[in-house]
């Protein structure tokens, strides 16, 4: 005694259209009225500012085929992880996020499941992060010769920061102790394993540490409580996510701040399922989860005076663990300590 | 004795790399120190609010072979267009635009000169309407098969207005007049006589009124002035922009604000080059001036006791034409008075 599915129903994003899709996006992202006097569905949202504070804006898109591919991911986890991204970069400036812009880049084929889906782990995230979707857009992603063109999901968010409470790259100074939230090469191993079982079709991995890779790439968890505690009580000079890797953050943090740094390998927190995965592989974990982006955790500079108020952040990070791993420096040069030996720090994940 | 081109110079977005392009879009955009604590190249950026102003929010993104065709738009046309048509929805809730996001998907093979001409386009509506660029994103579009994905801008925007001065969709009441801004019909046109030329090979039209056309396609002009006066002075009880064309328009308008509304075919203000295109192609010019969409101009529903205020909106609106095209009823229907003929409105601009 199913119910017969109704011939009216749209099947896909093009048979759907565009009122029906933004309908759609309305009704998942109810206008909360107090925060935002006008919602989705006008030419622009209004929203009633934090008090006091300042504005924090970032901007960050998942392409397919760059940056996630539907043979990995699912529609639900794209929805999540573009927002979760947006999230990581707002919680690396010690703020904390309010509001997203979403904009949709629908191919044509996209089955409407598939949107359902995709605001599903949209809101998700947004719910985990307390963030209230103002508005959006949704146009057509234009046909290749395939007739069907990349899904893309960008997201601008907007958070808030008290004066004088917020956590540039730029703030380190020589001597400061460099941190870094939860483990490094998860993500990069996740998709490398993804990409492998592909080419093998195969299913999960069976090794539990190993699916925590493949969760990583999927659905990363952004550091956002950390972040925000650590602007809140000024226990950081600088701080940065981990999008492109720990060896690029590391670099930027270091020559923003006008200094170098060196980096203990013994220290770095590995997730075990990776170390496994690239030793397997013939790779060297450490280079390959220095370099390997994606992870989204978040690199500290602490200066030694500020150690006490640190300690306290990580108290509140609800059991996230904070590793120390090396130091903000006053040469110029970006090392690790390897063996015994000092070598050049290898080099961050490149986009083009 | 010209100056031989260096080769180690760029020639493409793939030889240029993420980093290289962020610097030329820090240098194109140089953050104004006390606007922007923080500009482009941190996690994200920070800004001081606007005392006592509530924040209006907007995203729009202009996709190659959607929005535009690089056959009939410069880069820099593409740049200039693609904040504009956020301006525009800025300028519909009667608010002041402030600060861009500026999200770049780029194809590889793009010309290292086309960045430089986008950029270029964008900071000169940048610098018209006074707006920051606060930071913005860029990545790599996915090549399809013929190893060129598409040229993709999307930008989110930031703007202020004091409460209670927001001109939303829904404020419009039964017997309110209904006034659009400039021309319709030109974009539309404009872009119809690109698509005939360049199947033909011709060059940009003589006419140069068809000139017009072409040039509104390319580079609309978001009726800013207009929108943030009749904002501030309370002159409005409604306000949408012409993106989808003023059928669109006005059915949104009188459904959100639960009217009907009658038009006047006789009083609409057809731009001259596109009455003449669209007879001389044999096409009804009310109809298509209504349907065709990209025009940016504003639709205004006036309460008959704020005449004289709206008269001053005029005034202050740079010479562009205002002109009173029908009413608000308080029946359901949208309906058009023609030759003595009441009709239905023709539908508007459908993007899927």
């Amino acid at each position: 005694m199913s119910t017969p599915v109704s011939g009216t129903e749209a099947a896909t994003v093009g048979e759907l259209g565009e009122r029906r899709l933004i309908d759609r996006i309305r009704a998942r992202f109810p206008t909360p009225p107090g925060l935002l006097p006008v919602g989705i569905g006008d030419d622009a949202a209004v929203a009633a500012p934090v008090r006091g504070a300042l504005e924090v804006l970032t901007t960050d898109a998942l392409v397919e085929g760059v940056h996630f591919n539907l043979s990995y991911s699912s529609f639900a986890d794209v929805g999540y992880k573009a927002l979760a991204v947006n999230v990581s970069d707002i919680a690396a400036m010690g703020a904390t996020p309010r509001l997203a812009l979403l904009s949709l880049i629908l191919p044509g084929r996209m089955p409407a499941s598939g949107v359902d889906a995709l605001l599903d782990g949209f809101a998700e995230m947004a719910s985990s992060a307390k963030v209230a979707v103002a508005g959006g857009n949704t146009t057509r992603s234009p046909a290749d010769g395939s007739g069907h063109g990349p899904l893309i999901v960008d997201v601008a968010l907007i958070g808030s920061a008290k004066p004088r409470r917020v956590l540039t790259r730029s703030g380190g100074r020589p001597g400061d102790v460099l941190f870094v939230t939860g483990t490094i090469g998860a993500a990069a191993a996740g998709l490398d394993w993804l990409s492998a079982a592909q080419r093998g079709a195969r299913p999960d991995p069976d090794d539990a540490t190993l699916g925590e890779c493949v969760a990583r790439h999927r659905r990363p968890a952004p550091r956002l409580r950390l972040g925000a505690i650590a602007g809140q009580t000024r226990a950081a000079s600088a701080c940065m996510d981990l999008s492109d890797g720990l060896a690029d953050a590391v670099t930027q943090v270091a020559g923003q701040s006008g200094t170098g740094a060196v980096i203990d390998a013994a220290a770095l927190p590995i997730h075990p399922g990776a170390a496994r995965w690239f030793s397997s592989r013939g790779r060297d974990a450490v280079d390959a989860s220095l370099a390997g982006g994606d992870d989204y955790e978040l690199l500290f500079a602490v200066p030694a005076r500020f150690a006490g108020r640190f300690r306290n952040v990580i108290r509140h990070g609800e059991g996230v663990p904070v590793t120390r791993i090396g130091e903000l420096t006053s040469t110029r040069q970006i090392v690790m300590n390897r063996d015994g030996r000092t070598e050049p720090l290898p080099a961050g994940f490149v986009h083009f």
